[in-house]
Order: structure tokens, then C-alpha cells, then sequence
């Protein structure tokens, strides 16, 4: 089952509900593309690779819903709708990659009737949501020979089938090396304020039976001085042309940790997230979300009433502390302006 | 008022109960030094000066609970109920260091009845408790030193009048600068697993009035690289005679953070928490706690059923990444071999 699919019976938008996990497993509905954007916002649906899925399966309502009877009402209604999936979340590359790519497709002329274009605009979604879980696997394969026997990974986040279309880019390394038999263990972050790991990383290992033990985001530069992490395996939301790596709060830390400690520090990235427009990483804008996330915990108040928070939902790996970077193309070493360029390219 | 007292009326222990705080302000009493060992374990009251001053007045308790008419049965009652103190938590060496200092007393020659002994124990552990505040005020001033008109400080676990009997290492010393009439800032990690910076510096800051902001332990590392923190101040559990400190989990990764951002990082330490027996970090011995505070957050489940969870309480911060440690004879600087010993035995 994917995390997020296109309904051709109701025509609408499926996905798994992420804030309801792991404690039940929803599938909620969309029919109109604001929800898709609100839900992109709420974090029904995350993680770079599925909310481009969910942005392509949004313009493919916003098409639906449109009134239009001509091409160029349309294409002015798809632009709107593409503002507002857009601005549901400001770091994440993908999500403005997929919406390029399916408006794109609005303007081919060679399509005659606006249902035409509608048809199309859905099929390039649905082409965008396949095409995520071939290239994931193409990843998990490259990745998985970075992974030796007995090895310990150290993951944080979530990047798993859930952050994706179906497999996953780091978690999917980890699939991946388990399935070709490798005993590994991994230990995973929970990853505050939102708790992926604990919530959905750990659910997938678990689903799995891959062997893992979840740890406080604050312990990993503990197992990783005491010599107990082999590699470290993260995600990207978005990658600069020079390697830089925007990813989930706390990657940064971990990044410095591991180069400190001699421990192999690799991004797991679909070429889609590397944004070769950006120079570096300090041109990335880094979304700051609400301080409830920080003052409670699921509705648990931690902290007392009145105070302030903050809370980046991201930050930014300077490229000197990322040993390679996985893509679909390969792996990537340093010099990376000029080697994921060329990765990126190829693709 | 102070975390933790004695009251003379009754003959009893009472300490402010920190699992509470921040939702409610609840004053736990003892009348047996079992049950203070207990309060230990399960963190009712919990900060390296604060569990030493527990211990002093737990011993102070079960001088009175035995029924020796003899001094070698007290002393023997004496032995029995340090060991079960000192066993209540493994790290902090602050407890077996007032475990000792109390038990010395017992074996006064000058004192003649068994009762003279039971009330010297008590003076001795009220000397303790004194004593710490008065530590306290120095470190604090000292520490002041280090702190700028407009800087922001970052902060981990809690290291204020909670942690100790009153005022506070780090925190003290946040608050003595505060008081000078520095206009400063405070990030508060909030210090998963057990929250101690959301809960406990969150609302000391709150009732001083002192400007803060909480955030996740993930994001520190974002404020340091982008120029937003001028000093780290932590506390320590216990540091080692070359400088190696053993504090809260996370503290190790800030440390090393600070150092490649060029952020200065000192920890805040009394005398009674160096340990010169020691000769490294890596000699101490780490708690590894109960993996349902990993799992959940005060009682709120976090992660699938069944998972398995690793919760070690400390980690080693190495003195290559200690700028200095402030103590109650002022503020130490490497060499630490050298210079750490020649402050301890000043005092």
C-alpha cells in the first residue's frame, strides 16, 4: 500500500494519515486541493519525496475542480491552485519541482480539450508518484553497498515508505540491506518536535522486523563517541548545487558528530531534491513552525503556560561534513559542485 | 524556599517534587532514608548538588530510625543505609562525596553519646546543604565574568535552584548576570528524554522574569552555526581530574557544536563534583534508565507497542572541547591535570 495514491473509482486523493500513527492507521480522503495544501501544511502527509507526490495529485483535483471551458481559464486556475500547494511548505524542493513539472504540461499544445489536459495533468501526477518508487529503489540499491554485515546505522527522522511514495530513500537503504540478508541494527532518533522516528520510523522497522532500539535525539553523540554507529544515514528536503544538505532539525548536530568521530555521513537524496539554482545552503529558507509543537507533545503540555518558543523545522549540513551523497545516478563524492551537476543531469 | 530541607518540627526530609513541575508545585516528605533513596532514583529531586544534599539528610534520617544504643551498631545502620543511598544513582558523585563527608562524622572519637553522634550527622548535613548555596553564589559570580551585555546563552537540562539546594550552577550563573542588569537571552534546550529544560529551567527563567526561548535539543545546533549563541553553559555530574565531564545526555554533541562554530563552552561545576580519583571520562560509569521514558512522554505513548529503546542518562564530554570550568574558586583553565587539582584542594 502507498502512502499516498490517486482514488480512480471516487477520483481522489488518498493518504495514509502520518499524525495519527502510530497509535491508528487512517487513510484520509481529499477531493479539494486546498485540503491537499492544509493537509501538506498539518503534516497528514510528509517527507520531501511524498508531499511532490501530493502537490502533483493536488493540481490533478485543482484541474478537476476547475470550471473552466477553456484552455487558458484553466491553465490561470492550475497557476492558482500552484501558488497555494507552493506556499504549504516553504523548504522541501519537491514540492515546487512537481508542481513545475505537471503546470508543464498544462501548456503542451498538443493536447485539444481542456478534459484532455486534466487527463494529462493526472497521468504526469500518477507518472511522478511511480517514477518516486523506482528511483527509490535504484537508491536503496546504491546506498545498500555502503552497508557492511554486523553494521550499526544511525538514522534520524523518518524517510521511509511514509516519506515517500513507497520504499524510501535512507529507510530504504536499510530495507534494502536487510532484504540482501545483511544483519544490521539500527538506532533511531525520535526526532523531536514531531517525533518521526519514534512514531513512524520505528513503526516501519518494527512492521519489518528489522532489529532497532529508539533513542533520544540527545543520545546519538553518545553511542556514536562511544564507537557503537558504523554509518549515518539521513535525508534531504533539499540539496544546494555544492552539497549543502537542508534537512530535518537536529541533522546538522549529527552531521559535525559523526565527521568528528571518523563515522561516514551520507544524505540519501533523489535528484528531484537538489536545487542546482541554489549556490549553497544558507539561500535555502528554513520554515519556522508553531511553538505548540515545542511546549507540548501530542496535546501533553511539557513546558509552563506563557512562554515562548522556537521552532526551525529544519537546518542546514554544510557539504564539508557530508562524506556522499546516494542518488538514483550513483554515488556522489566531492568535488560535489561539479559531480551532482553531473548527477543530475544524467537523470 | 529551598529544593530540599530539613524540617526541625517534624524530623523529617521534604523536597520539592520536580516530577511535577511544571503543572503542579507539590512539597514530598520523608521519614525514611529507604524512601529517599527512592525519591533519588525516580528523580524527585535530581541535579548533582541537590541528590548530595538528599544523601546528607537521608543519612541524617536513618541515624535516627536506627535503634543502636552503641556506636558500632550506628556506625554499622550507618553503612548499610549509605550503600542503599549511594546505589540510588551510579553517576553523579556529588552523592557519594556527601555520603562520605556525613559518614566521617559517625566515627567522631570526641563524641560521646550515640545521640551526640545522631545530631552531629543532621549539623553536618545541614553544613552540606548550606554550604551548596553559598558554592553556589560564587560560581555564579565567577561565571558572570564570562557573560556580555546583550548575549544569548544556550542552556541544557536544569542546572538552577532545582538541581541544587538553592540558586544554581549554570542557571546561577545566568542569574547573577541577570541581576548585574545584563539584558540577556536564554535558548533552554528542552533535554529529552525527561524534559528537565521544558519543565523545570523553563519555569525558573519564567518566574525570574528572565528572557528565554524553549526549543527542541535538534535545533541548538541550527542557532549555533547561524550566529545566534555566544556561550554554552551546562552543568556536571561528574568531571574527571583531566577535565572530562560527565553531564545530561546531549551535552557532548553541544559541546562539540560550540567548538567548530568557535562558541565557548564551560560547564559550571562545584569542587564536591570533581572527581580526582578519576583520570578520564571515560572511567565514569553511565545510567542507563528505564526505556519507557523513551517511549513516552509522561505517560503519553510515542512510539509503537513492543519496540525496544536504549536510555543511557549521561554522556562524557572529552576537555579538548571544554573551554573552561567555572567553580567556586574561580574559573579553571587548561592544563586541567594541573590546574582542576590545585582548585579543588584550595577549597
Amino acid at each position: 500500500m502507498r502512502t499516498i495514491y490517486w482514488d480512480y473509482d471516487n477520483d481522489t486523493v488518498k493518504m495514509i494519515d502520518q499524525r495519527q500513527l502510530p497509535w491508528e492507521f487512517v487513510i484520509a480522503e481529499f477531493d479539494d486541493f486546498h485540503e491537499v495544501a492544509r493537509a501538506i501544511t498539518e503534516m497528514v502527509v510528509r517527507g520531501a519525496p511524498a508531499i511532490g507526490a501530493a502537490a502533483g495529485f493536488g493540481l490533478a483535483l485543482a484541474a478537476r475542480q476547475s470550471q473552466a471551458s477553456d484552455r487558458m481559464t484553466l491553465l490561470r486556475d492550475l497557476e492558482q491552485a500552484a501558488d497555494i500547494l507552493n506556499a504549504a511548505r516553504p523548504t522541501a524542493v519537491n514540492l515546487a519541482w512537481a508542481v513545475r513539472r505537471v503546470l508543464r504540461i498544462a501548456t503542451d499544445e498538443e493536447l485539444e480539450s481542456v478534459d484532455d489536459v486534466r487527463d494529462a495533468i493526472l497521468a504526469e501526477a500518477q507518472r511522478i508518484a511511480d517514477e518516486d518508487v523506482e528511483i527509490n529503489k535504484r537508491m536503496a540499491y546504491h546506498g545498500a553497498e555502503l552497508i557492511s554485515e554486523g553494521d550499526t546505522i544511525l538514522h534520524h527522522c523518518n524517510t521511509g515508505a511514509l516519506a515517500t511514495v513507497d520504499w524510501g530513500t535512507a529507510l530504504g537503504v536499510i530495507f534494502t540491506a536487510h532484504e540482501q540478508g545483511k544483519h544490521i541494527h539500527v538506532l533511531v532518533d525520535e526526532t523531536r518536535p514531531r517525533l518521526q522516528g519514534a512514531r513512524l520510523t520505528a513503526w516501519e522497522l518494527h512492521q519489518r522486523s528489522i532489529p532497532f532500539d529508539l533513542i533520544a535525539d540527545n543520545a546519538a553523540g553518545h553511542f556514536m563517541r562511544t564507537g557503537q554507529v558504523n554509518i549515518v544515514l539521513v535525508g534531504s528536503d533539499r540539496t544546494a548545487a555544492n552539497g549543502d544538505v537542508a534537512n530535518k532539525i537536529g541533522t546538522y548536530k549529527l552531521a559535525v558528530v559523526a565527521k568528528e568521530n571518523g563515522i561516514p555521513f551520507y544524505p540519501v537524496v533523489p535528484t528531484s531534491t537538489v536545487d542546482l539554482e541554489l549556490a549553497n545552503g544558507d539561500l535555502i529558507p528554513i520554515e519556522e513552525r508553531d511553538e505548540k509543537e515545542i511546549v507540548s507533545v501530542f496535546g501533553k503540555s511539557i513546558a509552563p503556560k506563557g512562554i515562548t518558543a522556537r521552532n526551525p523545522a529544519f537546518d542546514v549540513t554544510p557539504h564539508r561534513y557530508v562524506t556522499g551523497i546516494v542518488t538514483e545516478a550513483g554515488i556522489v563524492y566531492p568535488p560535489f559542485v561539479k559531480n551532482l551537476k553531473q548527477a543530475v543531469e544524467s537523470e
